[in-house]
């Protein structure tokens, strides 16, 4: 946006544009990288290239500089591309739907926008090439707190398709906001689903020199190649270093911290294998081998279905219009997954009306259990039903599915009251 | 309920009664204890004893067995106590309010009741008597889902009363439920009480083998008299064992586990002070010194205020009504604090109606930043604002606190965007 006068009658002089790869030497020093924007923190002599590494590196260009153009810009637009395929590596599928891993920083707000293309990204990181065939496309350029049931619908079908089509495994760049939810989604919609669906994002956007983007997606690769585990996963760094990765079930994972790269965590249940820094997956639970089955997607959901938390002063009277309106209600709520006795008539009134209100709770980490209280048995009494130890979310998800996906109430509570994605431990008799 | 015949013709002869203090010499031990209700878990020939470890010991009575009565029972109705007081030593008033540190399980239903008294708590923990002059009271008598707005406030006077009227520090028992929100609660509506003012539960209920509601107690005591901290605490087990215990910030401080001893955690702070089994008390960071000053208590709540946590799919036609009819809403937000775009205009239109919009993190974890995404900026200009790292539960207790005592709008948000009880760090000007 603000290079020298000189700088900028250089680049334009050679041809080098956003997204060029450069070679540049610079004081006995030779960089090879994709040219980026320019930002007004940078002087306007420096160029910032994004080197194989994944960092970004500013350049102080002289006159003594030589810089280069290796090749022209890769193609911002986000279509499908298609590349060589080797024999013998596995075919992943990567399924574009935008957050921070596919997106660049607009350096005149400073703002974060959903735009690279998934091309880019594995253009990004070189590596994947020698591990498998990878095919992308962009179902969606958003960003995640904007997914709603329908992007989770076609999202389920592409990825069902796509297994179908060929694809040993499917990773989805997807927003870090809403990715628990999504995972949580794709678990139900795509049951038993026989090869690896991962979830991957990013919590620093690609263009960044701390970006957690390409190793993310490298492990999330890896897991999917060296695995053998076939269920709806995210994967995410493990911890705040780039030497340890997680694969957490998509019906357990939560976002427990707004920007740290290990901000993901399997909630009640470990996660399912780590990936380390050299490509080694160990598994920590044998999970669901891989097959060659179909992928069969169920994607209907009831979306007359609220998620509330209960709060101290929470007015009956005030939730009473949405919770009458709504034929799943999930409430997340207090200690055991109680809520305050004003509210039970409420939950009363609900179950008779043919809904189905499920208990959880806000503490997130343990189990409901609605038997210990004279609260939660009154809670039980007036129709509620406990899930364990799932999580608020995933039960809400779920209950939009078991809903959709049941002939009439008692089957939809027999589905909460069952564990069909690894979302809940085993039910003890007592706590029905 | 079912001693064998023998046994409770035993019992009856030497006037034995539930909460008696016996002696028991049996197999040749020697047991003293307070005598428990009988469980039907146990034989009929087995009296359940509470030792002076606050244990539980379940004693086999054959014809060997001696059993004497030491003390009648405690008296059971929940009555103000006076006990001996002792120069030197500091005087700490007890309120009860319930929860499971003041509760029983009836042993018919095997459900938890609040009904132990505050005084009985106290007598059960003969060491407290040791280090101070403790007074108690029972305010209430309820499990803490359902303490109220009018609940805080009664308490928040009462505290104040007891401080003014002398006491060196208070100590609340209190269900863990919603400890948290009432610990916030306090720290709002009591500002810069001059003395330690200190919440304390129990996980599991006092008359149960492996109750934490002693040492808790004890713990709690140990803060006041050596942590020369004023302020609002909660002081609760900090591992799982029984060595250690924190003093959490009653604006910070949450409860991440449905039944574990460690469940209370402060988030995005550290503990003020840790407490050993010894006694030991050492404070993590410098808190505000004990005075002599008068205690306040700002009471006036806006109660025309709602949570909601937003999840992908939320509708906001369904939740327009609730919006409006609100003076305050706090939205627990996905990541930095974002809801989808849908939501934005509603915020809008709340925000034009004179409410106030404040974002926090679902995340609960890190600090909410509405400027690093077109959704964040959105919503800013929409009206909200964001509270960096303020717990969301917290933030709607201080919202409801920040509106009934501001003169209008502007200055409940300057409230908002200011820490005045330890509740948020430092803010960065980016952020406002």
């Amino acid at each position: 946006m603000s290079y020298s006068v000189s700088l900028s009658e250089l680049l334009e002089s050679i041809g080098a544009k956003e997204g060029s790869k450069l070679s540049v030497e610079s004081q006995d020093r030779m960089y090879t990288g994709t040219l980026m924007p320019h930002n007004d923190f940078s002087n306007g002599d420096v160029v910032i290239l994004k080197v194989s590494s994944g960092y970004n590196v500013g350049i102080k260009i002289s006159g003594d500089s030589a810089v280069r153009v290796l090749e022209g810009p890769v193609h911002r637009a986000g279509k499908d591309i298609a590349v060589e395929t080797k024999d013998g590596l596995p075919n992943i599928m990567l399924i574009g739907t935008g957050g921070t891993i596919a997106s660049y920083v607009d350096y005149r707000t400073g703002a974060v926008h959903p735009a690279l293309s998934t091309s880019e990204l594995v253009n990004a990181v070189p590596e994947i090439r020698e591990t498998a065939n990878i095919s992308a496309r962009v179902l969606f350029s958003i960003f995640s707190e904007n997914m709603n049931v329908e992007h989770w619908q076609e999202l389920a079908k592409t990825v069902a398709q796509e297994i179908n089509g060929g694809a040993d495994a499917v990773i989805i760049p997807h927003g870090t906001d809403t990715m628990g939810y999504t995972a949580a989604a794709l678990s139900f919609m795509l049951g038993d689903v026989p090869k690896p669906v991962v979830l991957v994002g990013s919590q620093r956007s690609s263009d960044r020199p701390s970006s957690d983007a390409s190793s993310n997606l490298m492990a999330a690769v890896r897991f999917c190649i060296k695995g053998n585990t076939a269920g709806v996963f995210a994967v995410m760094h493990d911890t705040l270093g780039d030497d340890s990765f997680a694969a957490h079930a998509g019906t357990r994972v939560r976002k427990m911290h707004t920007s740290r790269r290990d901000a993901f965590r399997s909630i009640n249940a470990a996660p399912v294998a780590h990936i380390d820094r050299e490509g080694n997956v160990k598994t920590v639970s044998a999970g669901r081998p891989i097959t060659e089955r179909k992928a069969v997607a169920r994607t209907d959901m009831e979306k007359a279905t609220v998620f509330l938390q209960y709060y101290p002063g929470m007015d009956p009277s005030l939730f009473e219009d949405i919770v009458m309106k709504s034929k799943g209600i999930v409430i997340s709520g207090s200690g055991l997954g109680h809520v305050n006795e004003n509210m039970i008539s409420l939950i009363r009134k609900a179950c008779e009306n043919g809904s189905v209100v499920v208990a959880t709770s806000q503490c997130l980490n343990g189990r409901t259990n609605l038997n210990v209280y004279n609260t939660g048995r009154d809670m039980l009494s007036a129709g509620a039903i406990t899930v364990l130890d799932m999580l608020p979310e995933t039960a809400y998800v779920k209950l939009m599915w078991a809903l959709a996906n049941s002939d009439d109430t008692d089957e939809a509570k027999k589905i909460m009251l069952a564990s069909i994605a690894g979302e809940m431990s085993d039910r003890r008799t007592a706590d029905v």
